[in-house]
């Protein structure tokens, strides 16, 4: 696999598969205006992830469009960050697992608008207007329910304590990364990770939550590894490709 | 379609689709034992289906396999009742669904042992064996639990009221029933439904459960229109075959 097509799957993975799991919520959501919300964001990051598949599919070279690359690999095929396929839980896990995304995502794609590729350039600094709401959103979100009553704060630490240990497999960097780094493609992870925690620490503070001291990270999701969930989102979410083949977005 | 094919379908379907259910419990039962014996009952539905589109296939004469029907059709080609594809729930959901389909069940198998059809009447002698299991099973498990604990009781009243409105699809004959009972293939599900109401009622009366008075049916399934579930468990099910076409069980 070309590293800078594997690249362009890690972000784009990360979009579609968090895009998957955020429109399990339409029409769910708990008022309407944040079922709308959730769902724009559902919408932005599933765009996002297109102009990325047909970019990665240039530079793979072997015709595959952008449906194929979204929807017909296998579970090892997909590169997203394990955090992105966890389950939505409770509206109080989705905002966490939003909020531990937009604040990398912000960061890596402010940092991809300095890449060495044009298209990178691009896709990222069209899609920094949207990630810059999305964060806005998630974090006055982690505010609102850490800080609010006493039921919503503890929600809020089951969250994190279900998900706390998915943050950190974004921002270290593997050997992939490095690469990306070297030549010009890629940000620095290691510059990112601790303004990453600064962000962190800030809004948690502000959300009146212990930021936890575990500092054990899972990881696989970038390399192909996936855990339990990933393969019931993919049946979920490739079956109208699977059943019939060659359909258009 | 073929009568004689659909009515397959409808058997057939019926145990695929509640095997496919029951098969979710698998290493989630709440005792080693019943996990076990949910997922033995899940096995016989399906291997008892597997008889049924072997024997579908050929009446149907396109050259279409058991996996091809059990697998590769879409929703709207389906003929369960809608019964079997509502979601497990909790224990006692599981434990009422079964007992409502295996009740009919038992008295449909019975029947079909009279059928003009050689094939029909070797899968039903054969199947009937690991019914009447089933229905021991199930018909215990609902006096147990309704006849159990406040909590296992007031849980078994809830089951009762989500599913009580399946129940009258199974022995409610429509246009296919009556022209498979007046071909000599099917029985008459008008003879069916006084004893299916008598042995619910029977066994409600251990299990100290009132009988709803609720006549009003939900219906659909067996002719194909499905509830919002089935598409998840189609995802779920065809995800293997539909993403590698042509493997075999």
């Amino acid at each position: 696999m070309k590293p800078l097509f594997e690249y362009c799957l890690r972000l784009a993975d990360n979009g579609l598969i968090l895009g998957q799991r955020l429109s399990e919520w339409c029409g769910h959501g708990p008022v309407l205006e944040q079922d709308m919300a959730l769902t724009n964001i559902a919408l932005d990051q599933i765009g996002q992830a297109r102009s990325l598949y047909q970019y990665a599919g240039e530079i793979e070279g072997k015709g595959r469009d952008e449906d194929q690359l979204a929807l017909l690999r296998s579970s090892n095929e997909y590169r997203n960050a394990l955090l992105v396929e966890q389950p939505n839980g409770h509206f109080g896990h989705t905002v966490l697992r939003q909020y531990l995304f937009d604040a990398f995502n912000h960061l890596n794609y402010t940092a991809l608008c300095q890449s060495k590729s044009e298209q990178l350039r691009a896709i990222a600094e069209k899609s920094l207007k949207e990630i810059t709401y999305h964060l806005r959103w998630s974090s006055e979100w982690v505010v609102r329910l850490g800080d609010g009553t006493e039921e919503s704060h503890s929600k809020m630490e089951e969250a994190l304590d279900d998900l706390w240990m998915f943050a950190g497999e974004l921002v270290t960097a593997d050997e992939l990364d490095r690469q990306m780094l070297e030549q010009g493609y890629g940000p620095d992870l290691d510059k990112i990770a601790p303004s990453y925690w600064a962000h962190i620490e800030a809004t948690f503070e502000r959300a009146q939550l212990q930021k936890p001291e575990n500092t054990w990270w899972q990881s696989g999701g970038k390399r192909g590894v996936h855990g339990e969930h990933m393969g019931y989102i993919l049946a979920e979410m490739q079956h109208l490709q699977r059943a019939y083949p060659g359909q258009q977005w």
